[in-house]
């Protein structure tokens, strides 16, 4: 059986993508910004190891307001947190406010995988098509503006004020979508997103990007027969889902 | 001083829009959607009064909700409550629970304003654009993909489980767009609506629409000087705004 007729039987009616490292790369977009950011001040800064650091500190940070350590704060906030300790750490000092709010945002205008917006744009066509990201409102919004990403409508963990993969993530997109999980397709880059929403009645799309965290980390992206469609790209998810 | 060096000077950031009766010709659309819906069932229904008299129990509906009488109810179930009673009181008996639910769906299909598309269109070069609406985001998510509404991101009082003109839907979309309310401009054909946007701090463009209730009905509609901007459609809005 094709995954066309898979899907079709499925009743597919909307798409929730994963965003950091499944549509956009956020670590090549932080190392570019973040060169050129230091050179304009002569900063010696190795942008790779800070990208990773800042991205590493994120999934402890989620786990702080998980545990009730930290009431509940959007990402922007968490990823100014982390941000504040790497300017430490790396010793760039002498930042304006401005200056550091302008470098936070920095997860606002990450760049797309080069099939994100032409693969979402022929899936638009066919479903409603949305992120359910970790990022909040605000920076998923500007995100899509400044990149052009043709979403339907922006869904976030802020709206269940929860973290994925916590479930009431996914069901609170479902809910605002106003379908049933089993007519959601999530679309993510990593196997714990969609066991998360699967477990919760969605489908599954996965769609590995092995240059997420660069040449160096070998990670086990092996298609696995648990997800609904195995994909390459947007593009090729759009060809097997018909659109 | 005119309107743009007036509005350049207050920072706005993103326009929120009132969508039914401002953006959207909901009477018009019930009425024609209706017509048809009645003559391939040879029906014979006054669709201008019924259309009026389910606009007519949506403020009170709202009302139960804000008072306690009913818990967190959407539009969507709003709506249908509403026309359940509407159909018995039309005697429209024998429809099927997939008609009725298309019907009320008819919600989701509303046509906009001949200048609503082309408007936003400008506005969104220069702003974020985005409806507060009561509608639910299952309903105004379906409406932009139906119009074609390039909206940026959809917001809605179901976010915050309260129905305009409550503060919290304004302050709750002020915060997920991540912008102070002073930067974020309320569109609406209804003073009101504005008035309420105001007291949380948004500016307030008003766009009188009168045609909302069609020929019969009169209603005061003169420009008022507590608005920051008064337009008489869309792209009046756009050039006041320097979009």
């Amino acid at each position: 059986m094709k995954a066309s007729e898979k899907t079709d039987a499925l009743e597919i009616k909307a798409l929730t993508f994963d965003v950091f490292g499944t549509v956009v790369d956020w670590r090549g977009s932080i190392i570019r910004e973040g060169e050129a950011f230091g050179a304009a001040r002569g900063l010696d800064v190795d942008w790779a190891r800070f990208a990773d650091q800042w991205r590493g500190g994120y999934g402890p940070s989620m786990n702080r307001v998980r545990k009730g350590e930290l009431p509940w704060l959007n990402i922007d906030t968490l990823h100014r947190m982390i941000l504040d300790d790497l300017l430490d750490e790396f010793k760039i000092t002498e930042l304006s406010e401005a200056e550091k709010d302008h470098l936070n945002r920095v997860w606002h205008r990450l760049t797309p995988w080069p099939d994100a917006t032409s693969g979402l744009q022929r899936l638009r066509e066919r479903f409603i098509v949305a992120p359910l990201s970790n990022g909040n409102i605000a920076l998923l919004t500007n995100m899509a503006k400044h990149a052009g990403l043709p979403w339907d409508c922006i869904l976030s963990s802020e709206l269940a004020k929860h973290y994925k993969p916590d479930p009431e993530v996914y069901q609170t997109a479902a809910d605002l979508l106003g379908l049933p999980p089993i007519q959601v397709m999530m679309v993510a880059a990593h196997p714990g997103d969609l066991l998360a929403a699967s477990a919760v009645g969605f489908k599954t799309g996965f769609v590995p990007r092995p240059e997420e965290y660069g040449d160096q980390r070998n990670r086990d992206l092996e298609p696995d027969a648990f997800f609904d469609v195995v994909a390459n790209d947007f593009n090729n998810l759009a060809s097997q889902l018909g659109a």
